[in-house]
C-alpha cells in the first residue's frame, strides 16, 4: 500500500464516514476523484490554508459539488479552518459543512456549487479575471497576478448546455491556465451513462479549441502528475483532462453503480469498504503520519511568503498600481466616486429630452465608467441593442487591457461567468441582455444573489414596449420572477434621473446582484424634486395640493403614463399622489415611517400600474386596490398599438381612479 | 439568370419589402437562406399547404426565428392561407404574420421560434415523435408515419447552450431523419462572430454522433441539392449540413455585416439591392412564371392523397391501430378515462398512510399511464427521486415501442425536446427534474405555456424540505415565478388524493402545460369530503363549526400543518377556515360565486402559509393578511429542523391565528 493510496484513503474515508454519520450525502464522487485530488492539491495547488482569500492563489473549483465532503476533508486535512467536528457536522443545520459547498459559510471554498455545469463557468470567469489582472497589473519580473484555475466536473456538468456555452469562451479566450477534470466514471444518477451520454468529449473540446489530454488513469497517480505537468505547460489554451475512474471506488458491491452517487454507503458496506482498501481506522480518525504528509500550512505560509515579498517590491516600485490593484481587490469604490455620480445627476437635471431608460443607461456608464476601471462590461450578442458600450468601452480580444466582453450567443454562460469573475475579485461585472431572456440565465442570477456577489444584470427591452418582436420577445412574468428572488435588486427605472441612480445603487450594492430593467422605447424626463429619495426605491413623485385620498404607483415606463394622469385628475379636483416605485426590494427595507409617509395604510384606494404580471403589486394595494398589469402574453405590434390594447393608457388609469 | 435565382429572390424581396413595409424585422437572415429554402421547399419538403396538419408532413422549423419572413414567404408562395396582404400587415397587430413565427397564430408554422436554440430542441423532439410513433404503428408495407423533420438554424442556436443539449441526444437516438441547415454566416449582431464564436462546430457535431457535410455554399442549388440528397440516405444519424451563406445577400452595402440583421435596408438600399440582383419587379409583385413555379398547391395534394389511400389500406388491415393512432393524434383520451380517474380516486379513499407526494406522483402514474399509452414519460437524470418511472415504464433505447426517456442532465433540452413531441402530436409527454432546476428549463416552461402544448412538468423536490442538499437545491421564488407565467396550471398538491387530482387535471388539461410541485418528504393522508372540489384549484378542506370569521389558506407540504393548527384552534372555540389552494390558476378561474364562498370578502382575517416566497399569496390575503412564507434562501439540514427553523409549524400558525 502506498502512502498516495493512503493519504487519497484519508479523503475517501472522511467522506464515506460523514456521509455515513449525516445519513445523508454524495459518497461515491469523493470516493472516485480521491486519487486525483490528492495529487493535484499536494504536488500542485498554490495556496495558504492560513489565509485563504490570498489574492494569488490558485483556484479550485468543485463544478460537481454534490461531492462537498472531498473539498471539506481537503480543507480539513490540509489546515483551513475546517475541523474534525465540522465534518461530523456535515449537513447539520448552521454547520460549515452544508451540503453543497457555500462559498458564504467556509473558508476555503471558492465558489457555491451543485446547480451542475455553472462551477465551470464560474472558473471560465475566474481564470478570464486572473488573465485580465495579470495583462493589467503585471510588469516585467513582477508576476503578482499568475495563479491556476483547477476544475473538477461530472458528466452531469458536461452534459448541461451552459457547459457548451463556457468551454466555447474558455477556448477563444485561449485560457491557458484553466484546467479542468473530467471525472469520466460512465454513471450519473439513472444508471449507466452510455443511453443518454454518447458524446466524444475529448473531441468535442477540440472542437472549442481546447487542449485534451485523453485517457488518464484517474487513479494512476503518475497518469495524473504528468498530465497536469504537461497541462501547466501549455499557455494559450485550457485544458481538458479526461480522467477514467469508478465512482465509489473501493466499495465492493457498490463502485461502478449510481447507487453510490448520492446515498450512504450503510454500514456493512462501509466496514466491507474499509476491508478492501484496508483502511484499519476508525471513523474521523487520521493517523497523524498522513495528517502530516497532507497538511499545507508550512507549505502555504512559504507559498504565500514568497509571493509576498514580492508584492512588497511592486508597491515599492509601481506604488500607484499595487494601490489600484489593492482597492479593487477589496471592493471599494474610487475615492471620487460620490462626487462623480453627484455631478451627473445635477448635469442631468438639464437633459429634458426623451430617451430610452437603456439610453439612459449608457449615459450613465458614460458618465460612471471612466471613474471605474474594475468594470467589466459585455453583452449576450446584443451590444447595440442593451447600449452597454460606453465611449470608453474596448474589447478585451482586441486588448487584453480591454474592459468589454463579447459574450456571443450565451446568456446563461455569460452570467455564470460574470458570478466567477465577481468571486475572483478586481472587477464589477456587468452585462447585458433582453428582460425575456433573463429566463435562460436564470439559475445564475439566483447563485450571484445567494452568492451575494456585485453583479449588475442589463436587461433591455422591458415590455410589450418593445413592439414588434412580439410575444417570445416580450417579458410578462419576468419582474415577478425576479423580485420572488431573494436578494436581488430589481430596477426599473422611469426615466434618465431614476436610471443614473439606479445605476449608482447597482455599483454601491457590494452584497447582491442588481438587474436593471430598462425600456427599448424612449420615455419622458419626468420632474424630480427629492433625488435622494430615489435610492429609498419607492417616494413621492407627485403630490395633489391637498391630502391624498388616493395612490397610484407605477414603475418604468407606465410612470410617465400615471403622471399624466394624475394631473389630470387632480386639476379636476382629486387628490391622488402619485409614488414612483423602481425599487420595491430597496423600498422594503426602509423604516416603517418612510414606508408609512410614502404608503399610509389609511389610504386604501390604491392602483398599481406595470406593463407585467401583477402578482409582484397585491402586496401594495391590498384587496380593495387595483392593478392595472398584463397577465397574458404580449402580441406583435408596434409598441403605441400595444399600449393602447393592452390598456395601459393616461385614460384607463383615470378610469380606474373613479 | 436562372429561373432557379429568381425563385430565391422571390423570397428574398417578398422579405425586404415586407421588412420595409413594416419598418421593422430582420430581412439578413432571409435574403441569405434563400437559396437553401428554395431547394428545400421545392424540391424536397413533402408537404399539403391545403392541408396544414396533414399527419405525415415532414415538419420545417425556423429555429433562428427572426428570419419568419422566410417562412412567411415560403408559406405564401407555396399556397398556405397566407395572402400577399398578410405579408403586407407584417409584424401589426392581430396580423397572421407576426414577427417571429407563432404557432398558434398561422398555418404551416410548426412551432413557435425566436427564443435561440429552442426550435432545434423542437425538431429534436418532432423526430423523436417520428420516430416513436413509426415503431409503434407502421407495419409491412405501410409506412403511415415517414417523414423528414428540417431545421434552419443560426450561429446563435449553435452558440446557445440548449444546443448541445439537444444535439447530443439527436445523436444518441440516432435521428436519422432529422436534417440541420446551419446558417453560417459569420455574423451575429455584435458583428463579425470570429472573436466570440470559434468552435470547430463540424467537429463539434461529429463528436456528438452526427452525421456532418461540410463546406456547402449555400447560395448553390447543386451543393444544396447534393448535400439533402446525402443526408436522407443516412439513417441513423441526424445530418448537419454547414452551409457558407452571406447575410443580407444581394446587398450591395449591408451584406456581410450585422446591420442587415435586424433592420430595414432603407428605401435606397432597397433600390440598390433590387439592382444588383436585378430584381424588376415592384413591391409585393411576384410575376405569375414564378408563382407558378412556387405554387406546391397540386403537388402538395397529389403527395396527401398517396399517403391518405395507404393510411386508407392500413385502416382496413390494422383497423385498431389506424384507430388508436387518430385517437393520439386527435389528442383524445380513452374512452374510459373517467372511470380510471374515478376507480383510483375511489380506491385512494383507503390509503391514509404518510406518502411524499412524488410517490404519490408515481401511484398516479401506475393507475392512469396503463391506460395512456400515449404518454411519454422521463427525467433529466432523477428517475430514482422524481419517481417518474411507473411498472409498464420502458426505456425508448432498449425498445423503440418503449415510452420512458432518460433525458441524461439536460432539463431545458428535455423541456424543449417535450414541447416539440407534443407538437408533433401522438404524446402526452411529462418529464421530471427538481422545482429548483425548472430555473433550468425556465423558457421551455414558457414557450409551452404561449404556445399552449400539453407538457407535464413533474417538479419534485418542492421546498426546504428536500432537507440536507441546502440552498442550492431548495425553490424559494420558484413557485412565484411558475404562477406568475401566463397559462401555466401550476399544482403542488398535500396528499395522494390531491395529486391524484392534479395528475388527472394535467392529463385533461389540453391547451397548456401543467407543472406538478411535489414533495420530497412524506406528508399524511388529508380527509376530503368532496373530492369534485379540488379541480377548482381551492377548496374548503376544513370548516368550522360556526361560522368562519377568519380562513387560512395552505398549499402542499404545509396544508397538514395548517389542518393540525386549525383543528387545534377551533377545538378551543375559534371559528376558521381551512382552504387548500393546490392550483390557483384554476380557483382564479372559477365563477366568482364559487370564490366568494371558499374565501368571502368580508372575511379579512386570513392568513396563508407555504414554504415558498411569499409574493404569490398578498393576492388573497390581502393588507391586513399574513403570510408564513419564506423569503430568504434555504439551509442545509434535515427538513424537520428547517421547518423549525423557518417558522413552518403548528405554534406558530396557532400564533399568527391570534
Amino acid at each position: 500500500m502506498s502512502q498516495q493510496f493512503e493519504l487519497a484513503n484519508c479523503l475517501r474515508f472522511l467522506a464515506i464516514d460523514s456521509v455515513q454519520k449525516a445519513n445523508s450525502g454524495h459518497p461515491g464522487m469523493p470516493m472516485g476523484m480521491a486519487d486525483i485530488a490528492t495529487v493535484l492539491w499536494r504536488e500542485f495547488l498554490r495556496h495558504n490554508p492560513k489565509d485563504p482569500n490570498w489574492l494569488d492563489r490558485d483556484r479550485f473549483v468543485l463544478s460537481n459539488g454534490h461531492g462537498s465532503m472531498l473539498l471539506y476533508a481537503l480543507l480539513h486535512l490540509t489546515g483551513y479552518n475546517v475541523a474534525l467536528e465540522d465534518l461530523k457536522n456535515f449537513r447539520q443545520l448552521d454547520s460549515i459543512t452544508p451540503g453543497h459547498p457555500e462559498v458564504l459559510d467556509t473558508d476555503g471554498v471558492e465558489t457555491t456549487t451543485g446547480p451542475l455545469g455553472q462551477g465551470l463557468a464560474n472558473a471560465v470567469g475566474m481564470a478570464l479575471a486572473e488573465k485580465l489582472l495579470a495583462a493589467k497589473f503585471n510588469q516585467d519580473k513582477f508576476n503578482v497576478i499568475d495563479h491556476f484555475t483547477y476544475v473538477f466536473a461530472g458528466d452531469g456538468c458536461l452534459m448541461e448546455g451552459i457547459s457548451h456555452e463556457a468551454a466555447s469562451l474558455a477556448g477563444i479566450w485561449k485560457l491557458g491556465k484553466l484546467i479542468l477534470f473530467w471525472d469520466d466514471n460512465e454513471i450519473s444518477i439513472d444508471g449507466s451513462t452510455k443511453n443518454w451520454f454518447g458524446d466524444d468529449t475529448a473531441s468535442r473540446f477540440e472542437a472549442y479549441n481546447w487542449h485534451v489530454i485523453r485517457d488518464i488513469d484517474g487513479h494512476n497517480p503518475d497518469h495524473i502528475r504528468q498530465a497536469i505537468k504537461t497541462a501547466q505547460l501549455v499557455d494559450d489554451q485550457p485544458t481538458l483532462i479526461c480522467c477514467k475512474t469508478t465512482i465509489g471506488f473501493g466499495s465492493p458491491h457498490l463502485a461502478d453503480t449510481s447507487k453510490v452517487h448520492g446515498s450512504p454507503l450503510g454500514e456493512d458496506e462501509v466496514a466491507l469498504t474499509r476491508k478492501e482498501l484496508n483502511w484499519k481506522h476508525a471513523p474521523f480518525v487520521i493517523p497523524q503520519e498522513l495528517r502530516s504528509a497532507w497538511t499545507a500550512i508550512e507549505q502555504g505560509k512559504k507559498l504565500q511568503k514568497e509571493w509576498t515579498d514580492l508584492y512588497a517590491s511592486y508597491q515599492d516600485k509601481y506604488q500607484e498600481l499595487a494601490d489600484e490593484l489593492t482597492r479593487r481587490l477589496a471592493g471599494n469604490l474610487p475615492d471620487n466616486w460620490t462626487q462623480v455620480v453627484d455631478a451627473f445627476l445635477e448635469e442631468l437635471e438639464d437633459c429634458t429630452s426623451d430617451v430610452a431608460t437603456r439610453k439612459a443607461s449608457q449615459m450613465a456608464l458614460d458618465a460612471y465608467a471612466p471613474h471605474l476601471p474594475e468594470l467589466l462590461g459585455g453583452s449576450a450578442d446584443l451590444t447595440g441593442s442593451n447600449l452597454t458600450k460606453w465611449h470608453g468601452s474596448i474589447d478585451i480580444m482586441e486588448n487584453l487591457q480591454g474592459n468589454y466582453v463579447h459574450y456571443g450567443v450565451r446568456e446563461f454562460g455569460m452570467s455564470a461567468i460574470m458570478n466567477g469573475v465577481a468571486l475572483h475579485g478586481g472587477f464589477i461585472p456587468y452585462g447585458g441582455t433582453f428582460l425575456v431572456f433573463a429566463d435562460y440565465a436564470r439559475n445564475a442570477i439566483r447563485m450571484a444573489a445567494l452568492m451575494e456577489q456585485r453583479v449588475v444584470f442589463v436587461l433591455t427591452h422591458d415590455s410589450i414596449g418593445l413592439g414588434e418582436d412580439g410575444p417570445t420577445h416580450q417579458p410578462i412574468e419576468h419582474l415577478a420572477m425576479l423580485r420572488a428572488t431573494p436578494n436581488v435588486a430589481v430596477w426599473r427605472p422611469c426615466d434618465a434621473v431614476e436610471t443614473a441612480v439606479a445605476w449608482s445603487a447597482a455599483i454601491e450594492h457590494k452584497d447582491g446582484p442588481s438587474c436593471l430593467a430598462l425600456s427599448r422605447q424612449k420615455l419622458p424626463a419626468l420632474p424630480h424634486e427629492h433625488n435622494e429619495d430615489i435610492k429609498r426605491g419607492g417616494y413621492i413623485l407627485l403630490e395633489p395640493s391637498s391630502e391624498p385620498d388616493a395612490v397610484v404607483i407605477a414603475t418604468g415606463s407606465e410612470t410617465a403614463i400615471a403622471y399624466e394622469a394624475v394631473k389630470e385628475v387632480n386639476a379636476k379636483g382629486r387628490a391622488v399622489r402619485l409614488v414612483s416605485m423602481p425599487c420595491c426590494e430597496l423600498f422594503d427595507k426602509q423604516d416603517i415611517e418612510y414606508q408609512e409617509s410614502v404608503l399610509p395604510q389609511k389610504i386604501t384606494k390604491r392602483l398599481a400600474i406595470e406593463a407585467a404580471a401583477s402578482q409582484s403589486w397585491y402586496k401594495y394595494v391590498g384587496l380593495q386596490g387595483k392593478i392595472i398589469g398584463i397577465d397574458s402574453f404580449g402580441k406583435s405590434a408596434p409598441d403605441t398599438e400595444l399600449y393602447q390594447y393592452f390598456g395601459l393608457t393616461k385614460e384607463h388609469v383615470i378610469k380606474a381612479l373613479f
